[in-house]
């Protein structure tokens, strides 16, 4: 008898955006005349840059002749682009990595859920509430989160970021093996200085402690003094894993292609405090259990370091930061307390009157014919939030919030 | 302290292939003159299809506005690939199947890795031996295997294929929850019948236990009477999944697309005997831990199933086959024992004086400059074996038997 992992059945059946495509189409097959606008799911709506564009075709075509060829590649990734990261992402920085610290893979959300293979079930987990569903489920599916309890995984330490604690976590008060960290934020667009990514920095180098930290968003950090990279804190190559995506940098959501920095120092410890190298270990994964991203893929990614390409990607970025900078002024002008959205494509908005943010997903939908996601989908802290995305364009960016100002001024 | 996964320290450090990678690089360094030839690891050389060629620019320029630009798409793979799989793999096989039925994904090979994590460890694992690393080394890091005993692992069950049983494996004689069956089979290129392949259906039915069956090959079948699926065979729906890859058949090692079919009568069970559908928790890791394979690639993908397309594809299979066919026949007429090679690309050699696989390896890597792979990398039963793949252009193909007959009549 074949015995399934039973700890997938803890999880609910289907995943927050399941949920709401779901009420989304309900919606849709009562009222087929409503045209709806998503601020939901954060996907991107920008056409990819004409530097990706060019590249792509540039690599299909190597794909027509034997001499031009490219069959399988490594399964780290090209150096070509691993080596364009390092000069580009980091250097620029002053954090020197070497190409064989960043493994290119189909996305963030895959190493996120897949860098679980290589730590032991007994660590203990802590990440800031709300956050990205992945972290947790992943952590549930491993073994790792214990039962749901009140909404908390109760082997699972969640750090509340709400408006009372101007979304800045408090440290671990508890030993805490690995912690999950996504700054900019999704789902709150809020970040953290680099005074206060430091404490975390700290703790995990006193506590021996893992973070993950999850940089998916850098690009649209407009202010000073906002880490791009954890490595921008001092010691920071000793306890953490960055991982970076090229889904909203470069608008890749439907090409797939991420990173993951391993540094070579970064160690996890045997049952006997013995250190291993977790690079060697995530290299042997992704050897075993992943084949490479797409030649092709690799070559577009690439392409956003060039000239050209860097100043495409920049105007897409301040194109969707435009947004988030005028729906954020029209919905605080109108009121409502908006957080996030200078620094990340999200706002963070309080529901008004407390209503639950389900209640306000039903509301906007209905009345405003708008989409967006309920804050409590991402964890029990985001209870009374609801988070809207600046990826739409300018267009429904606009339409979108004078319907949702009409219909809120009429309540 | 952020303590490691332990099972990662049972593997060998390196996998097979870097293993001979590093061979090679060594070679070259000591002689930089000489030209070598691989027929090593399995790779193809044919340039893509152009049917798939022209898919994938179009792709590319869908993505160059936004009414045509593809964000996230489906995790389980857009419609139009998951119906052209249903519609040309399966239906004229009398295989009916819901295209919900079929997960694309980024390979085979992170498919028949990532597969365990819908198993408990409970699970007993059988796989014929020789046989394709990778299944045996995900579940040494999932922590299935055991220890390893004389190149056996303790808790995997291997059922010998070689010579002297006509390489038919023979059935379990002990309860076996999960089994690896890879036909046309990799490393030695051998099939199964229909009434062989349905012993093992019967046995999986009668014992409650799942097949996972890897048809990466079925492109390369010849013959009548060998399945192209195993659901072909009847009942198998309730006992097996099925993985298959656009590597081999399309050349897509370097563009990277494959699926998975899970039937959804297909059952696992609780430790209390609830059944529960594997189509369903399949689905659900995919969406926690997957985002989907690039739009560009389902695509090329897509186009093989094309007029144009399947013609194009056929091509290329007999180009393999026909190098394969002639590289069989070279050999046996030089004397040696050659299995394989009729209904798949890969020959397999019995070493001649029983030297060692990897002897062989290094002998003919040194005196004719070809490369192939030790048939003991697959397994214990590969000792004394060898492999060469037909994946080479038919003119290093004609080159390499050359290289390999003058060099063997000096010995």
């Amino acid at each position: 008898m074949t015995r399934i992992n039973e700890n997938f059945l803890k999880l609910s059946k289907s995943y927050l955006f399941s949920n709401i495509a779901t009420k989304i189409k309900e919606y849709k097959a009562l009222h087929p005349d409503k045209e709806i606008i998503s601020l939901g799911i954060g996907d991107v709506t920008q056409p990819l840059s004409p530097a990706s564009i060019e590249a792509m075709h540039a690599a299909v075509e190597e794909m027509t002749a034997a001499d031009t060829f490219r069959g399988y590649g490594p399964e780290q990734g090209y150096p070509f682009l691993r080596e364009a990261i390092v000069e580009n992402d980091y250097r620029p920085r002053n954090i020197e990595l070497d190409a064989s610290e960043v493994f290119i893979s189909d996305g963030a959300k895959s190493d996120t859920g897949n860098i679980g293979d290589l730590f032991s079930n007994k660590n203990s987990v802590g990440l800031t509430d709300p956050i990205y569903p992945v972290y947790i489920d992943s952590n549930v599916m491993n073994g790792r989160s214990g039962d749901l309890i009140d909404q908390k995984w109760n082997n699972i330490s969640y750090y509340r970021c709400t408006a009372e604690n101007d979304f800045i976590p408090t440290l671990p008060t508890q030993k805490t093996d690995i912690i999950y960290l996504c700054y900019p934020n999704n789902p709150t667009g809020t970040v953290l200085t680099k005074a206060e990514l430091k404490k975390w920095v700290d703790y995990a180098i006193t506590n021996q402690s893992l973070i993950f930290f999850d940089a998916a968003y850098e690009a649209f950090i407009q202010e000073e003094d906002i880490p791009h990279s954890i490595y921008e804190i001092e010691g920071a190559k000793q306890c953490a894993i960055e991982f970076r995506s090229f889904s909203k940098t470069a608008g890749f959501t439907g090409i797939r292609c991420g990173y993951t920095v391993i540094p070579k120092e970064l160690k996890g410890f045997t049952e006997e405090g013995k250190p291993v190298s977790l690079n060697e270990l995530w290299h042997r994964r992704q050897t075993t259990k992943f084949n490479g991203v797409s030649y092709i893929t690799q070559r577009g990614a690439a392409a956003i370091y060039s000239k050209a390409g860097k100043e495409q990607v920049k105007q897409m970025v301040n194109l969707y930061m435009n947004n988030a900078s005028f729906m954020k002024k029209e919905l605080e002008r109108f009121g409502l307390n908006v957080y996030g959205g200078e620094n990340a494509p999200y706002l963070w908005i309080k529901t008004p009157n407390n209503i639950s943010s389900w209640e306000f997903f039903d509301q906007m939908l209905c009345n405003a014919n708008v989409v967006g996601t309920p804050g409590v989908g991402f964890g029990p802290s985001g209870e009374g939030y609801f988070r809207l995305t600046a990826f739409n364009t300018p267009e429904n960016c606009k339409k979108a919030i004078e319907r949702i100002t009409k219909w809120l001024s009429k309540v």
